[in-house]
């Protein structure tokens, strides 16, 4: 695998700077490995994001205007240690309260949550709130320990327009909770991405199979399927999300009439030819179950490196999650007018 | 090569169908394959983008808010017949003329020429601009031999600002050719992308070596050079801009003060992460130089499949470039605030 790179052992640091000058002069570089906004205002309740390195644009892509505030950035598929989400909480305080918003890995909530109580000790007000949109990774009754995958980009989006507006932490993060509640993702996988520091895949899977939801490392999901077509794959994958709304009993089925948002994420090298394909079929399978889609977003937003694969995400909207939805907002890894 | 799609021989309409769910309703097709946007003015001058598919999110992509009304779209790698020209042009055409904005590569030239020819048969007022931005692919002497690559972006971004405000078609025409002339590119190719019909590769090189200048097809380059680091190279590619303003009567050298745009774009399965990396190494250059990036672009917008490499545009801004760039955008491939 070329890849375009110096010391394999400094891709993170060497991204995050390359990061800061995409920002055009919006954020810094704090600390060790953090970025974050120049323009936070005083009293805000502020949001922080983060997780590993490798899968950008997310997380650190998605610092920006009614975007986060700042983002606590890992080495390459590893979790921020506790002294990087110290430092990045640091710099987005502004006596308000901070809300960490991240996806439900074990790495990343050991160390969010050290973190976590290192901001406390420090005077910080902290929340925490778990994405935890991967359907495929436990049932609806155990859904908490779900993994996050692409749906964390609508729930950041959605938290960063709410944080413009809420004057409380307790605010921000009931509705981060809402917007994981209402956001459901069932992800494929076709080939793996590669690990920088050795150039090895990041999983196996047999040139005949796909993987029914993995995780964006490769987690095991719920089964190997033989590889099919976009028309065979599509309903399969958003069957998954429809029995997921039926079954739980925390928020009503998808039915007509609902409005959503819907967005297909590639993995990597899936090509937006593929992800236009798919949608052409998904939006025939939304139109049959009379669900509008108030929004569409495709592209490669959530990425494992150069993976090959494919997830859908529905938001089931309501006023609330609409009207933050509807907030512009700009930034490396997604803007909307 | 797995690939999400189903019949390999119908992927363009297939994708040109789900392109179009992804407008949400702002856009529709159009005969047979081309997509136009719904809401384009009485008298407006028209601006009409196309060329081959399996480039996504490129050209149809650019068609919204700010940029083209519509775009011709070919089969994948091919250009659009003259039938699809002229019904593209008649659906964009509001009495007052349409620009044709497209890549120059013979067979879209060919095919958009008697597109025109067509369109005059029928009274609509045509023009042409073709991008040229590849500088490696001939020399300034005969710069308007170059092909089109990633800095079409940019070009159609102005064009698409600027049509909303000119009263003429020449001047529509004017606005192009500057931003055409203020704007280069080189790239470069580690690896292939796949033909979908057939899963071959679309060209080959060896696994020790970067092509330098190749087109986004393959097309040859300036020369193939060993594979080297993100840090030895950038530099090595920004030389050649720099260099081609320099050679070039019809344009002032780059200079100490001037403004530019910077363009990183990854033809497809190059990750974020590399084009980061390049980007920091970039701005590192371009500091040096004394030259002023007004805004910086990055991402995977002008794609080949999963072919991987990377380009670099700049644009040279002046008073009437900047204030078409600052004008707000959305569409499927690129949105701004």
């Amino acid at each position: 695998m070329k890849k375009l790179i110096n010391d394999p052992l400094k891709v993170a640091d060497e991204l995050l700077e390359g990061l800061v000058e995409a920002y055009d002069g919006q954020c810094k570089k704090v600390g060790t490995r953090s970025i974050v906004k120049n323009d936070i205002p005083d009293n805000k309740v502020s949001l922080l994001v983060g997780g590993g390195s490798g899968h950008e644009p997310i997380y650190h892509g998605l610092v920006g205007e009614n975007l986060a505030d700042g983002a606590a950035c890992g080495d390459i598929f590893a979790a921020p240690p506790p002294d990087i989400v110290l430092e990045a909480t640091e710099a987005v305080n502004r006596g308000n309260g901070v809300l960490f918003l991240y996806g439900n890995y074990a790495g990343d909530v050991m160390n969010f949550d050290i973190g976590a109580e290192l901001s406390s000790d420090s005077g910080i007000d902290v929340s925490t709130v778990l994405i935890t949109d991967d359907v495929c990774s436990a049932p609806p009754e155990n859904k908490q320990e779900r993994r996050g995958i692409a749906g964390l980009v609508i729930i950041v989006k959605i938290a960063g327009a709410a944080s413009q507006s809420v004057s409380e932490l307790k605010e921000l993060e009931r509705i981060a909770n809402l917007a994981v509640l209402h956001t459901r993702s069932v992800g494929v996988s076709m080939a793996p991405g590669s690990i920088p520091a050795t150039g090895k895949p990041t999983f196996e899977i047999d040139e005949g199979l796909i993987g029914l939801g993995m995780g964006i490392h490769g987690e095991p999901g719920v089964s190997e399927i033989p590889m099919t077509t976009a028309d065979e794959l599509t309903p399969k994958m958003l069957d998954l999300i429809f029995e997921d709304f039926e079954k739980d009993n925390d928020i009503d089925d998808l039915v007509e009439g609902d409005e959503i948002l819907f967005f297909v994420n590639s993995l990597g090298a899936t090509t937006m030819m593929e992800c236009l394909i798919c949608l052409r079929k998904a939006k025939e399978y939304l139109n049959d179950k009379g669900v509008v889609v108030y929004d569409t977003i495709i592209g490669p937003y959530v990425t494992c490196q150069e993976m090959s694969g494919i997830s859908f995400s529905i938001t089931k909207l309501n006023d609330e999650l609409k009207k933050y939805w509807d907030m512009p907002c700009e930034s490396v890894c997604y803007t909307k007018l």
